[in-house]
């Protein structure tokens, strides 16, 4: 594997740098041609492809293609960017990634020729709907925020909020890969065992404390083989890039089933994730040094250690939570903000998460999905979930209809924002992750 | 869902059955007609297929169609008996698994014409590679047994060894499919963190606490759409078959890692199964009422309850775990027995799991793999794992060239087995899994 720079800037991210397609110009549009993120999109009843966000429109790289677009471009390449997925793409690892971006970024540019093209090469993103990007064989949740993982601790364990391994392992499980789902499909409610604290017997019965997670999810390059792990100082290579995921969580299921084995049901009913992947590329000028660890907390063990990990290895990320009910949207009354917080607080960096998972031998592939934790900060409104925000429902958030919640209720929206900003350079946004709550099944 | 008993005894079950195949009529073959369990082969730089196990020999499904043996079966059913994996045939469902079996037995019955293609469509065992018989989406392991959590329970917690949720929720986790590999690949010992009960810092090195855990998996078929929970009394038609797996376990790093989100790195470095799928149809004759709870026991919640299930939802199946060192093999020693125990003791029942695992809603897909947890029975020889065997290895086990095990050492090989038996019917056998472990990597 070649050590190549994931913090290079080049032309691409060169603020001055416009699109011919106009929305990509906007100050504040998400998909500016510094951007240039990856999804899956169909539309109507036409196969399945790769595109791109620009502005308010996808470039779609099959009509590329056809037009004659790539012919510059490796075959292996060229292969994988027809392909309905990102996996083959995921697969042929960074240099590969840099040579779509630079081309990608010749094609959008305010003078490419491309632009005659536009007609058959654009869809409108209003137009098209949003696949899964990848086949994700495993997907991995981790607890990277200390914030977190102190707060909830504290509700359960007030004299030791913080476990001893905390500062030590990046923890992390398995999560449910089947039940990912893309932005915008509605989450039902799920039934489950729950056992009020004095109730003799469990009952079976819809959640009553359903909540979201607001997490950062990066999606695997080439990976491993079995056995061999990732060092830390490569641990990047293997990433592709980021996207945003939302964690659903049945609290009262989970605090009942939990022991010994950690989350299970209340957890793998579904995970949403926002359908456009940021590349590392995207967010060099974005990174930041890793978590500053307080005096008298360890060092990371050295297969956690990378001087340049600890140098740029963070991501400032700003990440807000949204919600509407069903009231709300009836009332034509806008989503309410409950929060917003950094990636750039968590404890674990991402090549940390990478380097840890494959330590022991265990192989990513490409397309598996880790995700980083609920993302939580030590101000009030940076907290990423409403476990945290409402503290176990103590103190209900009230709604601009005053309505109140202490967790979800059916017709509540959930939306993830993410973006990130620095003098100098233009915005580059993660897009949205959406879910609606349907009642539970009788 | 049709509801189609899996219990039934046909024709195909009859003891009295023979095969052209000579090595299938040996008494003690895992293998007589009577069982026609499922994997996926390859022979040299031959494309993969799938094969009936027939006594020493595999029936290559691709030259049956080549050679017209499957002019009369549904072309669906002929598509899926042409892949390279069983997801297909699984996907199929009952009806069309039962009708293959009742072909497969036609073609091998002693007095079948198929028995002049034998040249072209039997393939020996001992010249075919066994590969992984489905693609897994997911894996999901379960804690069924419990003699096996109250054993752990009682190392941990001596007053409180059995939690108070096990007797209503079968507890599970999500395991890794990435890392599950086919019976007879080497195992690398893991690297891992630990820390032991007096150290300031955990340190990063070879696990000293290998272990395997001998447990039963289940390979799903039809599965479930998001949302919506297969109910217990169709649990079983979405099962397609059983094998053995070996959920290796590195109980150190287990120990430092597991809390609060349950085991990760303990156990994702490898898990191995046994490379044929043993069909619910063949194990008909062997199916036992579920566990008897004890008085005071609370009943299953009726999510988890079906009377047909109560009657015959266990299997009789025997499992063993035997032991080879480097030195024994050395010294020409045959393998030691270490355990034989019985899945009959299981105090959840294979349908249980499926019906729980949808009951929020989450999707099965075909080629998911159940596994049950640790099987144990209340006796010591009927322990399912090292860690049970030697109590945390305070009591070692000694093998016949005098050494000692606690944990398993590098070169130790695993194997396990298993096999129904029953007055009047034929042995019906899982075949073995076997695993032996490599020396960690500096």
């Amino acid at each position: 594997m070649t050590h190549l720079p994931t913090h290079t800037l080049d032309a691409t991210h060169d603020p001055q740098l416009s699109s011919w397609v106009a929305s990509a110009n906007r100050p504040d549009s998400d998909f500016p041609i510094q951007n240039l993120p990856l999804g899956v999109f169909r539309r109507g009843n036409e196969p399945a492809r790769i595109g791109v966000a620009i502005g308010d429109q996808i470039l779609d790289l099959a009509a590329c293609h056809r037009h004659g677009l790539f012919t510059e471009l490796p075959s292996d390449l060229v292969v994988a960017l027809g392909d309905t997925t990102l996996n083959r793409l995921l697969a042929l690892g960074r240099p590969a990634w840099r040579l779509l971006r630079q081309h990608l970024s010749a094609l959008l540019r305010h003078d490419a020729p491309a632009q005659t093209l536009a007609a058959d090469i654009l869809i409108p993103q209003a137009q098209a709907e949003l696949l899964l990007p990848a086949t994700i064989g495993d997907y991995t949740d981790f607890y990277a925020s200390i914030v977190h993982a102190t707060n909830v601790g504290s509700m359960f364990r007030p004299d030791n909020p913080l476990l001893p391994n905390y500062k030590y392992v990046p923890i992390g499980y398995h999560g449910r890969a089947s039940s990912i789902v893309v932005s915008g499909t509605p989450v039902r409610r799920p039934n489950g065992q729950t056992k009020a604290p004095q109730a003799v017997q469990p009952q079976f019965g819809p959640t009553r404390r359903l909540d979201y997670e607001l997490e950062v999810g990066v999606l695997i390059g080439p990976g491993n083989a079995l056995g061999e792990p990732i060092p830390i100082a490569e641990a990047e290579q293997h990433i592709f890039g980021v996207c945003l995921v939302n964690d659903w969580s049945a609290r009262d299921i989970q605090t009942w089933e939990y022991q010994p084995l950690g989350p299970f049901l209340a957890k793998n009913f579904a995970t949403s994730i926002s359908p456009w992947i940021v590349t590392l590329e995207a967010l060099a000028p974005f990174r930041t040094p890793a978590y500053p660890r307080p005096q008298g907390d360890p060092a990371p063990l050295p297969y956690l250690f990378d001087p340049a990990d600890q140098a740029g290895g963070g991501i400032d990320l700003t990440l807000e939570v949204w919600l509407t009910s069903q009231q709300m949207r009836a009332q034509g009354i806008a989503p309410l903000r409950l929060s917003r917080g950094s990636f750039r607080e968590m404890y674990w960096t991402i090549a940390q998460l990478v380097a840890h998972h494959t330590s022991n031998g265990c192989n990513l592939r490409p397309g598996d999905l880790l995700a980083s934790g609920t993302v939580s900060g030590p101000a009030r409104e940076a907290r990423g979930c409403l476990l945290e925000l409402t503290w176990r429902g103590e103190e209900p958030i009230s709604l601009p209809t005053g309505e109140q919640r202490r967790f979800l209720e059916d017709g509540d929206e959930v939306i993830l924002r993410g973006w990130c900003e620095r003098p100098g350079f233009r915005r580059i946004g993660l897009g949205e992750c959406r879910g609606m709550i349907l009642p539970a099944l009788e």
